[in-house]
């Protein structure tokens, strides 16, 4: 399941990070991922202040998001990477890694995670595409909106035809590692969240019941 | 878990049964467990049309039971027998089979079920005793009165002191083979039957949304 | 994931199948789903003649299409029902129950079916509309053409604005329950299906070895 | 599966606990389930010196016991809590949180644990009620007696009419989280326990080979 | 896991096997497996008599031998087949295929089973060669005897280089799919077949315990 | 699954674990397994220096050899040991325990693993038996060469009849604790391994789909 969440970043804080970008120094992107040859973008430099900066300014967006967090049950998170897709560069359709290198235990990326730092109409092209068998999902969010996504899933960057595609990137390992399962806990959560207060006491011991005995048969 | 209900048979069946059964012809218990000399009782010979009669008054209330259907998900039910323990009869400690040699295809035990036709009066000992590790529950159901509860648990049937313990017996395969599974969905059904009307109907969805998936997975 | 076929129908047999459907009797939708109501649609009775030979044409296709039965692995097949949805008419947002009274033993419902008679000019709005959390998926398919998505999924039949939408639905019951699975093994044996002959042997032995596996593990 | 043991706590134990639990500052219950307004007891300050070392007296008691150890499979304790009813205090029926915040990794509550300090004469009412559906189980251990129970059941402390009920409770994180799977696996460890040297070389490794193999397949 | 039985089919059973040989029709086998150009044996014509008589005779033997349905935990057998490998007939590496489409229902073949009519003197080459990774077994049975091995390892039947190899090959369902499952229950219910007796009661109870809390958990 | 690769350890590295075996002091080998009377060997004292760097020696092989990684997907390794078998030494069948108490977290076992450091010409008897059933895997490897076997296996040392068996021994916790898991993984990246650049990218990226989310599912 998705979730778009809009103004996850500040305006201000999408005008820092574009700043950032600005004076930051990128990389090939091709560098995390050698062996797919359509992968041609350009990564913020993991060793530049400019973009340990960008890279702050969306984790202390994500740990204050209660609604991001009821959604991806998050356990760990992968640094946030700077990403930028001149004109001409896309990424093809690929699948994201199950685990990524990062420190001394390797992260299982359930979840992905794209912040838009440009606005809609700063690029042509450019979408993020998630494919669903024959049907496809074409995802634009506006500056400052942030999409969550199944790392389970085939997706691609289309190729951005004119302007420039900023955004944040980054992998979540979820304490639900299943999709279906962790859709079910927040649907079930949502439902107590909203509905807890009106229920009779017995009614709302059983959904309790279920909920917490769901998460501890699902998690890890 | 465990389910009681009052009056599952109404007290003209707990009569017509207890007629039946003073007149169906009784075989040794231990022939459908020769290997536990600990069973002691008397079973009406299925091949009795008394002990038959008697059987199909216990189908009957199972089929009109509502409350016994939503908390068992019945998917295939052992053929009922009459069970009588008089005077010094006794099933110690044991575990029901998984599977019961019934037709062409064995059936699979989830849920153990007991119809009590004689009242607690009737007789001193012979409770249901089942063991949760170091504490027991004792059930000595009233005349008329059912309980269900998991076949996957270590019970026994105390020595009957005086007088006659007469039950029906059975054995049930359910659509949600797992104890937990079951009571968790169990739970979700009550919750949506007594609450949906004073949900949102967004909060609805997403409660039948969690209920009929976990039903897809649990159920076999 | 979702599977989109053009032309499941040949165009003489959406001809017939709506002229038939001119003919049919039709009851109120609500019948199969009394609780919900958001339902308002028509469905082919399913003892009149016209509706059964309907069915009988969905029914062939489905068997003579190759395409559809490697993504969908089916065990069995709910009798196809034609569904009308004239203006003003709608199906709002659910979920398709776990299973369906059909024949002695209920059919567990894992992928649902869609076939458009009606073009898609011949109404405004109406569209299939399928919730991925805050992203939606519209599918509005030509007449003749077949969708094939999870019924896992919660959904909707948007309001009809103007026109008729008429489309025959069914649900399958799959040998491989879950959908994740489903399309791991799908898209293996499409690797097999395009690839194996330009293989090494012991490759495509080692393909084989994880198929056939997977297959045994995945599938009731 | 529930395990009771006797003399947990040695009367030296017990009595020390009763003294520190007399200085020590207590704070309410609530705050650890705020949104519970049916939890009416006192919890022993963490920070309090006097409260802190009643824990380590507990733990001292869980670490050299056996026959707790080869029951729960522990893999983590929650620093134990001493908690005071009242006369009219009480804790309605509730589950146990999945997670509790302790430290960096938040624990998963598998057994609960109650360590009885109060003898069942010092109080009247209090019981620990564990609803196993529509049967319940009611305990009331002696001083220095413990009873270990499944988190994943609902359960209660029923008022306390008259007198004083003081426990130490806890919640353990156990290597094999699924209830039936560590009661089959501590039935077989008792088995091999009790019988093995009696077993022919050739069965004892057969059991070995299932116990090892199990234990592999349903720890975490 | 492996097993082979001598004397599965008696001196005169496999003399009449072999004389119902002489007389039957073979047919090309790679029918079965038309893909596999590896593939080179004659199989007997399932609709000659001569060949549903050795079918017949191998049931048989199936139907009386405890140790075999002990070890595999039977549902369903496919209709035994004869095959004949001359010199410089083989079947090359391959894996089962998981299910076959036999009846109104596919069996799903669990286990392999090969019954050896030809004596090892009979002829030269022609193992039955199981692929266990860098490790190989090779099996060449005595004139009647079987082993049972699992469908899902790769395997191969060598060339032969002279003489004529003869055989009875069948595929089974189990009731217990996962074959780790099967050895583990397998290895308990031995250790009860030779030690119950001299358990106390409550071990041998604690041990019924598991073996049939596992027979419910893993069997379909 | 079995896996055996010759040089392992190069000549001098077996000519350097040799010498330093021949300076280090040796432990019983009943030590690690108390309680298994069959246990006779002797174990490189851990705390020796040369000890100790012969465990370098083996760990250094194993961290340079990619096909061991590739097949066991190690995650943690205990340090390996020296043991010797003098003539009339053995270990009889058994099974390795699922947990070793290594460091401050157990260490689950799921591959065993033997490095020999003795030729086969050195030693009369003494082969690693691993019991399938009623077949059985005779290994005696060449000196330098290893062999990975799986922990769930019965297996055995039979007795050395003369001259000495000198072997590196280890266990590995891995990523993907089941092993008929890590085969199909395994053979899925070698199938990736050898033939992806042959491939259409399509179906390279359906590939590489169902190998990342197998490892999502599988892993630990």
């Amino acid at each position: 399941m998705f979730l778009q969440i809009e103004n996850f970043l500040s305006p201000d804080e999408v005008k820092s990070v574009a700043e950032l970008a600005r004076q930051a120094k990128f990389i090939e992107g091709r560098r995390s991922n050698p062996h797919n040859p359509t992968k041609d973008s350009a990564i913020g430099d993991p060793n530049d202040p400019m973009a340990q900066k960008a890279s702050q300014i969306a984790l202390a967006a994500f740990s204050r998001n209660e609604e991001a967090r009821n959604f991806v049950f998050p356990k760990r998170l992968a640094v946030p990477s700077l990403v930028r897709y001149d004109a001409g560069m896309k990424y093809g359709p690929h699948i994201d890694a199950a685990y990524l290198p990062v420190g001394p235990q390797p992260l299982r990326s359930d979840v992905s995670c794209t912040v838009f730092i440009s606005a809609p109409k700063d690029y042509e092209g450019g979408e993020l595409v998630v494919h669903m068998g024959s049907e496809i999902l074409r995802i634009k969010g506006n500056a400052g909106s942030v999409v969550f996504y199944p790392s389970t899933t085939v997706h691609q960057v289309v190729p951005v035809i004119s302007g420039e595609r900023l955004v944040i990137i980054t992998f979540i390992e979820s304490q639900i590692p299943d999709q279906l399962h962790r859709d079910m806990l927040h649907a079930l959560n949502e439902v107590r969240a909203f509905e807890a207060l009106k229920m009779d006491w017995r009614n709302r011991t059983q959904l309790d019941y279920v909920i917490q005995n769901l998460q501890r048969m699902w998690s890890q």
